[in-house]
Formats: structure tokens, C-alpha cells, sequence
């Protein structure tokens, strides 16, 4: 029976997982649910990773703090550190726009020029889009990236066992959004997606399982557990200089990856000047359970459908 | 040099098509100015045709006038026309989705309920999405399609002498619009992508060019021959029941396909109940001048961007 009404982002989840059925010859090998769809075409060497991100002024960004060079490279990055967390690279993008009175030909130019160097460096082509207009500005970006056959990293393959670990230092993007300037305020608005170290990990150590935190540690920690129906253990995750542990444990818009390997895995502690840090393990338990220093974790992280506004 | 202003959507795709360039060696083998990008997947059979449309309260469609499930079918269609205009079959879609206050829980379920029922309907899986609140309700759908490698119908193929073809009658969606019932507006609310018709036209006779009538036969035929540097001369096209010959002509969200084959091409004059009318031939001539009745046509269909509201 369907629910009459859908409180929070994952009841809707949950609620179009059932009715959206793949039939078993689909070349949809995976669908709603884990950071990107994944498609196989006929007779091809690679999988295919989609995914798709809504940015909307009022909600996700507001017009007096983003200017249109930081929605245009925002609006991107919440796409590629998609591609990322499925260990894949970046193949092409297209961009849906539409522009309000207030937003003048000069906006509209550097949104684009922005948006194409960046995708340009991400290995990216601006493929196609769609213009309107609109009272407020909202872009909808769909990025497609490229794994080989069947490696795609996903959120269901942890097992009792394998090391949970995390790239970069977490906290920093909340504390930029309390603080509105300085290192933090930077970091929020200009995420880094980390497909070099998700080209890294594809190459040189499978990981059992990734998530990319868009949503806080604990949610998307809880995520993967859900997903893999196991449980963790966790000790603190490295703090962004000035955050708190709070900000770190649940502050969302991280873009750093998460993600778990079997015990026997050889990983460097830094990839390319960027920290990389074993924070606990998973373990045999309720499935989302997640435990930090030994007590249990809420997962407080953010959900954007439930709040509707920026975090 | 850029211009400082992009009085319309051309203007715009202009730009976007000199500073988006596409690397030799890149999978993109079709990017912007299409109704659809392809992509080449490493070793595959078929190419990829990936199309996207945003649909927002306002814009493209009233609260007042549109339900949940005519929002959903609409948006849908939109996309689905475009891999039709290509020649391909749907094969996924991604849908992001911004709901605003008034649209509960019932209005959510309604709206994908009828889109998973149409993407099946049409041989598409739902695949991934994305959810947020918003003040009015908006989405972009994208819809992936599939053809055989290097078999798109692509806008830029005609050549002088290929005959002009419609499927169809046209006037109808515009007729809807004005009169806000019956027949007509049907028409409107429920446009019928011709993904059969493609499906044959793939098979029996290959397309030199084709389009999707989305924004009125003068402005969509102007495009085809623009994309193809030629020119062409047609006669009256099929006139929907009560449109008038201007509704024809100049009318938009008919979703017909328009497209252009040899003139040694033994193509009937239905499908499936569906009316094929040959409606002029492919000249040489300034690129993208079109003759009604040996009269210079002026394209007067409709430019999403330009002005913004619903036709």
C-alpha cells in the first residue's frame, strides 16, 4: 500500500524502489538507491554511471553568496563526487538551466565558462542541456561517468571485517556555513571532487563498498551500512582545522569519499597530499547500526528532502 | 568575443557550441544543437542518445491546469519525443524532482506512479533521480535512449532533393491551448511520442534528417535545414480538426516527427493509423529559408527561452 504521504527523502526512496521494478534483461544493472545509476551497454567494455543533482536558488544556494562561477562549479561538483564514489571517471555532463529577470546575459556566460572548465578538467564534455526561464535560477546537472565492467564501487559490498576509511579532514564545509568566510567558507563553496583518488582506489585496491559525504559522516556512514546490512565501529574521523567534533561527525557537503576495504588491503595514509585515515570497522550487527567510541551514533547528518535548506 | 547579453535560446546554444568543444578522441560523437547528445560507448553496438527537460510551475505548465499525473506524462513525453526524433528506443530515465508545500504526499505518489507506468509503457526503466523542496514545483527528466552504432537521425543530413515528411496533423496542441477543452486540448496535455514510428523508420527506410515538433513546424523545419545547409519549399501540412492553417504551421508541443528521406524511399502514407503526409522537398538554397507555397515561411514557432511562458 502506498503511503498517503512521504516525510523524509528515503520513505520516497523506499516507496519508488518498489513500484520501479528492472526487469531481469534491463542493461539498468543498477538502479535507485546507491550514489549513481548504473547502465551496461550492450556488448561494452565499461559500465555506465548517471547521476543527477537538482541546485536551486532559495534552497540550495542563495543569490547574494554564490556568485555565478560558485553555482555553476557547486552545482558540478555535487555530480562528479558522485562519479567518484562509484570509483569511476568523468565522460560527459549535461546541464539543465533556467534563469530568472535578475540573472543577465553576463551571469549566464560565466555560469557556462565556469561550468566548462571544469568539466573540461574533470575529463568531462558539456554534452547538451536545456534553457528556460524561470522566476528563481535552477540548474539540474547530470553527470555520466565510465567504470570498467562490473567495478563499480557500491554502497552494498561491506562485509564484517573490512576497515572503514576517509579521505581529508570533515567538519570544515559546516563550519564555513556558520563562519561565512576564511579557509571553511572556501572549502563549502568550492568542494573538491576526488576522482583522482577514486581512480586511485579503482586501480590499486578495490574497495568493498564507497559513499561520498554529501549528507554528514553519520548519515552516510548509516547509509552504506543500510545498504550492505551491516553494522560499524568507529573512532573519530580527522577534524577540519577550527570544526568541532559534531561538525565532523555530521556536518554535510564534505565531498570527501568513504569507503571500506577487506583487512589485507596495503592503503597509503596520504594520496597526493590528501589524508587518508582507517576510522574503525565493520562489524556483525543491526543492519545501520553505527557505533562511535563505543556508544551509539545518531545519524543526524542532513537530509535534504526533510529540511529544504541549505547546510 | 562573448556576448554580453543572450536576447534567445540560439544565441545561447551558440555560445555554448564554440566553447564547449568536443576532443577528437572523446565518446561524445554528437554534442550540443541536436535533440539529442550521443554517446559511443568503448567496444558497444549501439550508440547512446541522451536527451533532457526541465518542466516548472509557471513556466511549462499551471497548478490549476495540470495535474500530478499530467505533469508527469507531459515531462515524460517531452524527452521521450527527442530519442523518437532521433530514431532511437527509450531505455532509462532519471528524474529529479522539487516539491513545493502544496504538492503533498498523494500529489508525489500520483506523479511517479504515472511515470513509471508511461516510462514502461514506452520500454524505459526509472533509474535514478534526485529529490528537494523548492517554493514551485519543478523537474528534469532525462531519458536514455539506444540506436545502432552510427544510425541516429541526426537534424544535419538532408540534402537538396530528399523529400520533406510529417507525421500526423498538425495545429492541434496550439487549437488546445486556446480553447482549454475537448479534443484539442487533449492534444495538448497528452502528446503521444512517436517512438513506434521511429522504431520503423530505424528499420525500413533510414531518415537523411529528422526533428521532433516541439516548437512549431516553420521554427523546427528551420532548424533541420540550418543543421543541414539547405533550404526547402512545402505545401499546407495536415491541419488538426477546428486548428487553423497558422496553428499548423506555426504551433508548438505537437510532437511529430518531421524528417526528411531520399526521394527513391517507398515510405506509406499511414502507420499504424498514424497519418504520413509528404509535405514539400529539400532545396538548395540560403541555409534555412523555407517557401510555403513559393512565400517565404517565417519561423514564428516558439522559442522556449524568448518568452518564457506555456504554448
Amino acid at each position: 500500500m502506498p503511503p498517503s504521504s512521504f516525510p523524509t527523502e528515503s520513505s520516497i526512496t523506499d516507496y519508488l524502489r518498489r513500484i520501479s521494478t528492472i526487469p531481469p534483461a534491463s542493461q539498468v544493472v543498477v538502479g535507485i538507491g546507491d550514489d549513481c545509476a548504473v547502465y551496461r551497454p550492450e556488448g561494452s567494455t565499461e559500465d555506465l554511471l548517471f547521476t543527477t543533482d537538482m541546485f536551486i536558488e532559495g534552497g540550495h544556494f542563495l543569490r547574494d553568496t554564490h556568485t555565478a562561477a560558485d553555482v555553476a562549479r557547486k552545482a558540478l561538483a555535487r555530480g562528479l563526487s558522485d562519479i567518484a564514489a562509484m570509483g569511476g571517471a568523468a565522460r560527459f555532463c549535461l546541464v539543465s538551466l533556467c534563469v530568472p529577470k535578475w540573472a543577465d546575459g553576463e551571469w549566464v556566460r560565466i555560469f557556462f565558462d565556469t561550468l566548462v572548465a571544469d568539466a573540461t578538467s574533470a575529463g568531462a564534455v558539456l554534452a547538451g542541456g536545456d534553457l528556460s526561464h524561470a522566476e528563481k535560477l535552477s540548474c539540474d546537472i547530470v553527470v555520466c561517468g565510465g567504470v570498467p565492467r562490473d567495478r563499480a564501487f557500491l554502497r552494498s559490498g561491506a562485509r564484517a571485517g573490512d576497515e572503514i576509511w576517509v579521505s581529508g579532514a570533515l567538519g570544515g564545509s559546516a563550519l564555513g556555513l556558520e563562519l561565512g568566510h576564511g579557509a571553511a567558507w572556501q572549502r563549502h563553496l568550492h568542494p573538491e571532487p576526488r576522482l583522482a583518488l577514486a581512480a586511485f582506489l579503482q586501480t590499486n585496491i578495490h574497495p568493498t563498498a564507497a559513499i561520498d559525504i554529501s549528507d554528514g559522516l553519520s548519515l552516510d556512514l548509516q547509509r552504506l551500512c543500510l545498504a550492505s546490512g551491516v553494522a560499524a565501529e568507529i573512532t573519530a574521523p580527522p577534524v577540519f582545522p577550527g570544526a568541532t567534533l559534531l561538525q565532523a561527525l555530521h556536518g554535510g557537503e564534505e565531498y570527501e569519499l568513504l569507503f571500506t576495504v577487506q583487512p589485507d588491503s596495503e592503503l597509503p595514509f596520504q594520496f597526493r597530499g590528501l589524508q587518508l585515515t582507517r576510522i574503525g570497522i565493520i562489524v556483525d550487527g543491526p543492519p545501520g547500526a553505527v557505533r562511535h567510541n563505543a556508544r551509539p551514533l545518531l545519524a543526524l547528518g542532513y537530509d535534504h528532502f526533510l529540511t529544504g535548506t541549505d547546510n
